[in-house]
């Protein structure tokens, strides 16, 4: 039965009308600080903590729970006769619920302009110490962290007299994954992970939606932000239409943008199955489309668009007819979400800052057993350098560096081929090089005469060459660094193919 | 400077050599418990905590710490005229260096037969109080966890006769790490995330290794592990020959493991850039192995290889010639050994629980912002139904689970073409899904007549039953729950072919 009941909490919400319930079934309650002045306010005659600990609260505010009186009257098993001899010796009254919140550390960092100190300051000691006593205790202790359960336990104590245990272990659980995520919270702020290469990592997320499912329907799923959220990311931007984004949407969705954030100038990108099925730049949004749809009509079925400019009237009406799972882009002109109301299922969704990106960013892979930690790809070219007798024209070069943007964001291994900064043919996931090209080749419906090539890694031989001679390529890009780089150079020379090495490789996986 | 330190550790690692060096600085020395014991054994006259608090350590050591002379003697800051006076007037004296480490929580859940209570009791409050208490106040404290530091900080008292306040800081940044991880595992052992999908996520992991580089060089790694491992898992491997496993070895590893622990037969997989180049079942792994080599005896170059029996000499012998990354199997005779030795480069991992696999596990995928958490995919077939008026034979059957198998573990879209239990096509990671089945006829030199297909999602039209049959394939296993089911069904009809439904999707990205 709960007899005594501690409450201190941050975030305000609820406690007023908890304390009032809590105090009309004749539970003690014990209070501090701001806390305890409101709940007297409410006429909820609430103890204060130093009329249970013999000792003032001081060093504003710094120490005032971290008291035996208290820690004890949580701590102690109910059913040992031991600990409970040795507290009423020590003149120790049980405490039977402790109702607590946090100093608000992740509201202080998230705020502009946050001092160290300011941080610092706001880091809870004595909160988390009750909390998890109170949570080791829990056969014999109700804890509450969350408002939203204060509802729940009242009708339970209001129905049965007390709280159940499996109630109470679930609170508990509740506890230890508030109390990790607060102290990640904290070790993020202070530290870099990838930088420091700590011994333990704990990685720690919020929820943002539970997800009908997962890659497949038979999988559970859910979807987590960083905390604070990350500035150009898909956890930022605002749906206009369409139903819920499903994890493969997501999945995809997040591959789209991540390739779009390469380029500077007005692109679009579609992506399928995680792999771009057409990327283009174009003096206008419109035009990028146009040459995206080109660039792959079959594809682009089902897919999704990620667009670096506004989707104006001109552009949606020719999106419309086209079976699209999602659409992203900083803006929608009027016109185009009137016509997109036509279409109810495409997931519409308005990303404000879609340039933008964080230069110091993990990725995560994960294994059975572990999970790979590695800095995220920013980077693109290290040195470029022409190694064949002819020099790429400026408009190959231009191609060049598009095809290699591209290349960069297809799983390997992967081909890309493009002209006039549209992509013609796209050949990625391969366990050999030369079908990645030859799938490319095979599948397009192009002419690529005069079209330039992209390869995530180096030509292991020069068969490659071979072939992106015979379909017309002109001009390639790679990293360079195989042990016959000399032979595909000489077979370029042969062929009058300009070559550009990288120095720089992109696996993808 | 430091007078005063509190030393409390359940680690005794090195922690006498420490205390002697302080106290000889002439640093007091408060203790707990079982530390005190020791280090008064060893000659340092340490203060009794209780001496400090006034107060007896009582619950069987649940409270000893928990006590304002101790958090106010830690918490104070030194420059604060206030709190100087307060402390001073209080009586409390500053604790100027915290050595703590915690009660042995994981080690006591990573044994066997471990209670519920066992666990519970193992959750340690004080330390973790005192450690955060200790890194709060870092500009005045010096904090340590971990006995590598005792080292360096001891030189740095010696040499500068104060810690520096980057020290204190990078000590700091360690507790919180650890009290983050340690919170971590207490939550992950009481609960599940993926059923709870609770509203905050904190994944913790412990480092194996640093990693020469990430998927690319230019990408800096790390390999972290689950707390306690997984049975069957990579991280349980055992290395006996090569260099380091590299970023892109251990996800190609992982890709080949998790395709293998389909099989329960006698089955080996290669695996190149995490996809599947090569999977067959034999009466012995030499058989397997030869067959898998025959399947694509181009991608297995540089591939990875998983074995579920035992690498003999013979099998040795073949695979010597062949440029191999890694070799993983529950075992390797005396005899391959010793073949291997001569080939330096190829890492042999012995994984002696290699088909062994744990049915709840999540999977994590990283998008820019977030992260995409979902169920392990540990389901083959949901309900096989045969929609052609043909039924497959029975050998048909059974090479239809087998290309199904691997199918599910090839990146999407994807089909796998086999026969007699041997790959003979694969065509991964494709934005449409007959340039899946184009590509992989295409780039295989094999006769497929009599041959099965396996699609990881349904056919959206009649066209890749059109090309199947022109490659001679006998019989299909796909998901089925197109609306254009039909039209494939009629098509197979007319073309003689069986086809199988599964109900069951396998998308993977």
């Amino acid at each position: 039965m709960i007899k005594r009941a501690l409450i201190s909490v941050s975030d305000k919400t609820g406690v007023v009308e908890l304390a009032i319930k809590l105090y009309k079934m004749g539970i003690e309650i014990i209070s501090t600080g701001g806390t305890a002045k409101l709940l007297r306010e409410s006429g909820v005659n609430a103890l204060d903590i130093s009329q249970i600990t013999g000792f003032p609260e001081c060093l504003d505010g710094r120490v005032k729970t971290l008291h035996p009186a208290v820690h004890g009257g949580i701590l102690a098993i109910r059913s040992n006769e031991s600990h409970m001899k040795t507290i009423k010796q020590l003149n120790i009254t049980p405490i039977d619920m402790v109702i607590i919140n946090l100093y608000p550390f992740k509201e202080t960092i998230l705020k502009e302009n946050t001092t160290l100190d300011e941080a610092i300051e706001n880091i809870d000691i004595g909160g988390p110490a009750m909390l998890r006593s109170a949570a080791k205790n829990y056969r014999d202790v109700t804890v509450i962290i969350d408002p939203n359960d204060y509802e729940g336990v009242i009708k339970e104590i209001e129905t049965t007299g007390d709280t159940t245990e499996e109630t109470r272990y679930n609170l508990a659980l509740k506890v230890f994954r508030h109390t990790s995520h607060y102290d990640a919270m904290i070790a993020n702020y202070l530290g870099n992970n990838i930088e420091d290469t700590p011994q333990t990592l704990t990685l720690t997320y919020e929820k943002l939606q539970d997800l009908r499912y997962g890659e497949n329907p038979h999988q559970k799923a859910i979807f987590y932000k960083e905390v604070g959220g990350r500035i150009g990311s898909l956890v930022e931007g605002e749906q206009l239409q369409g139903k819920e984004l499903s994890f493969n949407n997501i999945n995809d969705a997040n591959g789209a943008l991540e390739l779009l954030k390469e380029f500077d100038e007005t692109t679009l990108v579609a992506v399928k199955h995680t792999n771009p099925c057409g990327v283009a730049s174009g003096k206008t949004i419109f035009e990028a489309f146009k040459k995206v749809y080109e660039a792959d009509s079959i594809s682009i079925f089902g897919g999704i668009i990620a667009a670096n400019d506004t989707i104006d009237g001109k552009t949606a009406e020719a999106m419309k007819d086209i079976f699209l799972e999602v659409i992203i882009a900083p803006d929608f002109t009027q016109e185009a979400l009137e016509i997109f109301k036509a279409k109810k299922n495409i997931r519409l969704i308005k990303l404000k800052d879609i340039k933008a990106s964080e230069v110091k960013d993990i990725d995560i892979k994960k294994v059975y057993g572990g999970i790979l930690i590695q800095e995220k790809n920013m980077a693109l070219i290290h040195k470029s350098e022409i190694v064949t007798k002819k020099q790429p024209t400026k408009q190959e070069m231009e191609d060049l560096v598009f095809a290699y943007k591209v290349v960069k964001h297809m799983k390997s291994n992967a081909i890309a081929i493009a002209k006039n900064k549209q992509t013609l043919a796209l050949g990625p996931g391969q366990t050999a090089r030369v079908w990645a090209l030859n799938n490319a080749i095979e599948n397009c419906r192009h002419d690529l005469s005069g079209s330039v090539l992209a390869s995530d890694a180096f030509f292991p031989f020069k068969d490659s060459v071979e072939l992106a001679s015979r379909a017309g390529i002109k001009a390639i890009i790679q990293p360079g660094g195989s042990l016959k780089d000399q032979e595909s150079i000489d077979e370029c020379n042969e062929k009058n193919i300009s070559m550009v090495f990288t120095g720089i490789r992109h696996f993808k996986h």
